[in-house]
């Protein structure tokens, strides 16, 4: 099959590797139908995130089962399915809590030693009952990408709603207008939040934020985001304020877009991240939430709205390309000529 | 009147001062009975915390009202009052959220400016009817104590506990074993918390914290916490973890207590915390949040439970002096020879 590998920082290749096979009676292969490139990817492709040599990578698909083990219950051949962008037992304290990032038995497409990445033709699915979920068969692009949202972007924008307590008719600041900054603006606007800022740094993305619910879509290079917000809001700040960069300038702007007693939801991967301004944050009791979001906990309660077209991130896939021009894909969200990239195969 | 002030780090004065006088008509003048030091003046003791030369110290304290402005309506001469450690209007945005704290109009005895403070005969009440808490004229020096002790440490480790969602049948780990350390293992038993573990490096308070409610009591200079948490406690490691001392070691140390998807509550005031752990909690999805805490919102939620018994901070009081003395009350809390002074009028 065709496999995307990180060959070294800044040099992606699509490679011919051999298929997966059933390694454990709870496993199955899926055939990939998409895929995409995710913003955590790009960490890897600019050295920042350590990568082994020629390491697989991806980790957001969907597809259909291709076969499945002598365990496997809940799903047969033919079944199409979207996966989180982890696998877990389903079964340990941490799965049943809700919580299977940290299923001591899970891990991570492109990440795990030994795992394969999803920017390929097919995958091995580990927990295969626990990890996917059955979802109806997708006939066109567009649903393909709506799907493809709740493999992490989607699922990962609502954690950080989740964690930055997110209410109905509250004012909500998002941080970043990358693809899951603008996800996070749907979910709050999905959520109910009154009045939902978001901030960034790229008029058409900003643009992209207005029509999926912002309120107020900010250039932080142009004003000074905590005077801004409370210019606009009666003097109030953020009573949720979702970090969806992970720098630190974007985690102090976040503290400093909280109203006092507010929380800041953060999911943005934290990358040098030297200091947190705890002394402001103790002073004026800012809550700090998050991490990896539990996205197969999320799927099924998200994946209605989905269905239905009240969450559709779809718009946010804004190339496409075939598996085959992965590095293309690679090169055009580095640069920001694309927001999201879906991989069809 | 006497009065306490900090001539420099190390030199603690009682001098004699002219008395308050009612400044605005909100205002009310209190009779100071009993204040005590707080934890939080050892860090101006010590240096490391700034205070102007000859700043007035001190901010716990009970008394009662000696006089009142002609707009202060629910308190009148000769009231008993428990104050928070802090003043508030009791109107603005803040107030009525419950987090008087950030009260712009607020103040801090023995911190803010021109302020007095409350290690002294008699102390200036801004906002009296929003400060001040009116209680049953007290009769002997033990409950003098238990009320002593809403003036700050049983509302901070309540609300150590609250930022931590400490819940009934859970595992609590408290951090420190300092007098709010203390409250913070009483407050986590009285909310029916499961198994309370209290790590502390003082003999003597972890055998206090046992008879306070702990269920284990741990000497972190003998044994790794996390290892010995999860040695104990069937593998699982805190549910909410009540950091109580406010280092960059107490911080790294609340982290690896909790269980993943757990959450830390801060109050300790941080003081050299240079770094936040900030990737391990991403991953693990562990919360921090925490801060200063609302005393006046607390106080009159607690105060039953104090007046009743329930929960009694009386035992943490293990010395007790005239006011005249309080700079050796400074040397034995600073020598770890007394837990927690309370200074007599």
């Amino acid at each position: 099959m065709l496999a995307t590998v990180i060959v070294a920082p800044g040099e992606i290749e699509v490679i011919r590797t051999a298929d997966p096979s059933i390694e454990a009676p709870t496993d199955a292969i899926v055939r990939i139908t998409h895929c995409c490139i995710c913003g955590s990817d790009l960490w890897a492709y600019r050295g920042v995130a350590h990568r082994g040599v020629r390491q697989p990578i991806g980790h957001e698909f969907i597809g259909i089962v291709e076969e499945t083990g002598s365990e496997v219950t809940t799903l047969r051949k033919g079944d199409a399915v979207v996966a989180p962008f982890s696998w877990a037992c389903g079964k340990c304290d941490a799965c049943r809590r809700g919580l299977p990032t940290s299923c001591p038995l899970g891990g991570f497409w492109g990440r795990t030693t030994g795992a394969g990445g999803a920017q390929a033709e097919a995958i091995r699915v580990p927990f295969a009952d626990a990890t996917l979920v059955a979802v109806p068969r997708g006939s066109d692009s567009k649903s393909a990408r709506a799907l493809l949202g709740l493999t992490d972007i989607l699922c990962t924008g609502y954690h950080a709603a989740l964690c930055a307590n997110v209410s109905a008719g509250e004012t909500v600041a998002v941080v970043g207008d990358g693809p899951v900054g603008l996800c996070a603006v749907m979910i709050a606007r999905h959520l109910g939040a009154g009045r939902i800022f978001l901030f960034g740094r790229h008029a058409s993305r900003l643009a992209l934020g207005l029509s999926l619910g912002a309120t107020d879509a900010v250039n932080v290079d142009t004003v000074d985001p905590a005077q801004h917000i409370r210019d606009l809001n009666r003097g109030f700040a953020a009573d949720s304020v979702l970090e969806c960069v992970g720098t630190e300038m974007s985690l102090r702007t976040s503290v400093l877009l909280a109203r006092d007693g507010g929380a800041v939801g953060y999911v943005g991967v934290p990358h040098s991240i030297d200091k947190v301004p705890l002394g402001k944050m103790f002073g004026r009791n800012i809550g700090l939430r998050g991490g990896i979001a539990p996205s197969r906990t999320y799927i099924p309660r998200l994946l209605p709205s989905v269905l239905n077209g009240a969450l559709d991130a779809s718009s946010i896939f804004d190339l496409a390309l075939p598996l085959a021009e992965a590095a293309q894909g690679y090169q055009a969200m580095n640069c920001r000529q694309a927001t999201k990239v879906m991989l069809t195969i």
